[in-house]
């Protein structure tokens, strides 16, 4: 199973119609219209992307599916948004690395994704899960890898359970999946 | 969720009525109990354990919920599981570390175990699912941590996927569960 089957899993689980959701990295716009999908039409799911192209490319593919109206999406950074966001969420997704198809220069990077990691982990709400898919074989990426897992070993136990989870048996940088489970 | 309880978990999504099953360390007879009420009346499960204590405590647990039919226990090491089992087996489950409650001096070894691991992976039918849940805590522990953790890496991709899963937030070594999907 790819990491990303994995994510839309977890989220399938855990969200229910009505949920309000967050997609740091909106990317391609898959992971937004599975929340948007998941949260049905009584919810709302917040997007960032740093990119004009990820955010009308995620624009386009809500307007599609007929979920506009159950988005909210921001071209800024994922670090706003706890002045974005003015409620609880139940879940967030996050993938570091580049956008697929994008310019390669335009990285996540260390400061703000730990600023965004920050605010959503405050932003959830109890029994809330924020899912977070590192991919790193690219200029740049284990520093930025580096400063999230050291983010995510010194969250306090109280906070929930951060688990790690890595494919072990596979070469060229098999992408890292952190679900944080709130308690 | 302790890791006790996604392994469950993660059996009773694979587990269906007639399929066979190992349980290679039966310590307590959780594990068998679980996989025997999961695999029904016409499954079967193998169950190992090196110390004559687990076995009657694991057979006495099965004993009392009706379930003794559809399990065969071996008082030997889980190494000899590819000549006890001769048919192929949808899952296993392996815990390392000592029995709860039991001699903490008898622990699981290196070298058993990653002769046990060879021949479980090898009796697991395609789609099958292997759980081994590392404790290392203990004197020994890590040299055996070490050689699982090899064997894991080591594994090649065209057998199937191994994911390593851990919980970073929290101290006393909490253990670390690997999760083995046969292609």
């Amino acid at each position: 199973m790819q990491m990303v089957d994995r994510v839309h899993q977890l989220l399938s689980e855990k969200l229910k119609p009505g949920d309000r959701a967050a997609d740091a990295t909106m990317g391609n716009g898959w992971d937004t219209l599975k929340l948007c999908e998941l949260v049905g039409e009584r919810g709302m799911v917040y997007g960032f992307d740093i990119q004009e192209k990820a955010v009308s490319t995620t624009k386009e593919r809500l307007e599609n599916a007929g979920f506009l109206g159950r988005a909210k999406l921001f071209c800024c950074s994922h670090s706003e948004a706890g002045e974005r966001i003015h409620e609880n969420i139940q879940a967030f997704t996050m993938n570091l690395g580049y956008l697929p198809g994008g310019d390669k220069k335009i990285i996540t990077r260390s400061e703000s994704t730990v600023a965004a990691l920050r605010a959503l982990t405050q932003l959830l709400s109890p029994g809330g899960l924020g899912l977070v898919l590192i991919y790193y074989g690219h200029p740049g990426g284990n520093e930025e890898k580096e400063a999230v897992e050291t983010f995510m070993k010194e969250m306090p136990s109280e906070w929930g359970e951060i688990l790690r989870t890595e494919i072990v048996n596979r070469k060229n940088c098999p992408p890292i999946l952190y679900i944080m489970e709130k308690k």
